[in-house]
């Protein structure tokens, strides 16, 4: 392990990504990404009486699917770190209660899938875990219900707004085996710009993922040509774009290398979904199905991977308060 | 590092606890732990307009207060680890969005102290860090009308109920430096044995500190007596009666060095708070302001530190579900 710079760690034992799995909902079946996923959803239900429910059986399948693919035993898994878009995480802890693996749950909003990795990545590179687990999950219908309307309103949905994806993503992480390594972690610091807008998430985040991938460069010295891929979870078509004009501002181009998994999930003009996609399974998922394969395949060889997240919740936007965001990066080599 | 047993890690390093930071509401200010804290406030909203608000001063003031103390500079700490119990955690992530330090956040209910030392401990010990900030809060006002009813409504609490403590704990981990010492670390399993009484945290979370405990002894090969101290927080009455009793079924006789900080934080007969404290901050402001003088002052040289949480919402007891527990462990020497 190696500090460099302020921000960034070093991984010398390169944390090993062995092994991966995603399950989605029936949206994100209908969309361009759907032949990555290992499994999609016929409904919001999944045979649950609740979309709670539901999003705590899809996090506990898609663990338990990692697992198996893996074929390494749970009890060979020494920690979990997970977490979700639920008041008090409720689907990651009851949908890994049976789990029997020590667990540490973790907020960052839509950052919580790259936080997951990198505290992961931190305890395979130091030899505290051998395997870990690290999952999480979002559910549109949760989502919507908890945050913004209930759906049965049928509220419009203003342009800037996002789409919560129903799904969940998981990597196991080990000190050994095949597979994409994790190089370098950036944990990336609360930026709060002062945007307002519940409805526009890209705007409020854009700015901490700036601020994260500045913090990258400087510290590893590197440049966007030096990934093949730099992508964003989930900053939407908005939130892209304010992120490539916050690049140009310090002389970088990331326009050709970059994208985002909120661009990535859905078809923007045949699925109606705005802005894009969000949600803590966006990057989660699309990490899991369609990048992690790119890197096995090594159509990939460099990743840049930052998840970001709004640190909000619906009492803090009626009281008037701004949107903290946050983004956390992980660079990955296949 | 070395990995000891199934679920606990020794510290080699000994990350150090250079400091500890504690500020209360004015309830706490008339219990018998009072002349430990750092500041007791005078009312709920120490001027703030909500208690949302007022909550992310506390935290946001305890971080400072501790960095102050210690003599360090802020820009001098490398991670934040936080969390808190409002929905989306937005206390921490409000109080702390202004640090411009790198932010972990976290969720564990009331276990939120300990995991945070733990992830804490782990980045110190391994070198991914040379110091780092363990912080959390809980407001018995934001609490109350987040978890169970509008404070307006007056309604009565059951005699098993707990009342959440209003106030912040924060400590500094670092790589060197003088104090007392983190020695093991046990995280905890989610362990759920099917109470659904939201009113009854303590017999909820009473078993995930039995298998945490259960867990650090038989990976260690310690017993009670090589403790000076065994410290819940925030089992309550009910809770720390029901852990006693767990231990004796395994031949555990833990009554002689026992506590909860659920217990010492209020007095029963005066204060009229039931089954005791509750709350992140429970266990965070007893540790930072009471224990960590005792370890200070060498009057304990050996404390285990067991914070335990309840990973339910409103809406899974409103969909019958029971509360997961989970309880994580920390062995400090001075």
């Amino acid at each position: 392990m190696t500090r460099i710079g302020k921000q960034t760690i070093g991984l010398d034992n390169r944390p090993v990504i062995i092994q991966t799995a995603s399950i989605v909902g029936p949206k994100e079946a209908q969309g361009p990404m759907a032949g990555y996923f290992d499994h999609c959803l016929e409904d919001e239900f999944w045979g649950e009486k609740t979309w709670e429910k539901a999003e705590s059986k899809i996090i506990k399948e898609t663990v338990n699917l990692a697992i198996s693919k893996s074929g390494i035993s749970s009890s060979a898994i020494d920690f979990c770190f997970a977490g979700d878009l639920l008041n008090q995480c409720i689907s990651s802890s009851f949908g890994l209660r049976d789990a029997n693996i020590p667990f540490f749950g973790i907020f960052g909003a839509c950052s919580t899938f790259v936080e997951s990795m990198t505290l992961g990545s931190i305890f395979i590179e130091s030899g505290a875990a051998n395997n870990v687990i690290c999952a999480t999950s979002s559910h549109f219908c949760s989502a919507e219900k908890q945050f913004r309307f209930p759906l049965e309103l049928g509220n419009q949905r203003p342009p800037t707004s996002q789409w919560t994806v129903t799904g969940s993503g998981c990597s196991i992480l080990s000190s050994s085996g095949e597979g994409p390594c994790i190089t370098h972690v950036t944990p990336g610091k609360i930026v709060d710009m002062g945007i307002k807008d519940a409805n526009n998430m890209g705007a409020a985040m854009a700015p901490a993922a700036f601020d994260t991938l500045m913090a990258h460069f400087e510290d590893t010295g590197r440049k966007p040509s030096d990934y093949d891929a730099i992508v964003t979870g989930d900053l939407g078509y908005i939130g892209k774009d304010i992120l490539e004009d916050l690049c140009k501002t310090k002389g970088y181009n990331i326009s050709h290398n970059y994208d985002d998994c909120g661009v990535l999930m859905f078809d923007k003009l045949e699925q109606d979904t705005h802005s894009g996609g969000s949600g803590c399974a966006c990057i989660a998922t699309i990490f899991s199905g369609y990048f992690y394969k790119q890197l096995q395949e090594r159509k990939i060889k460099k990743l840049l991977l930052i998840a970001t997240g709004a640190l909000m919740n619906s009492t803090s936007s009626q009281q008037g308060e701004s949107i903290p965001g946050i983004a956390h990066a992980i660079a990955i080599e296949s």
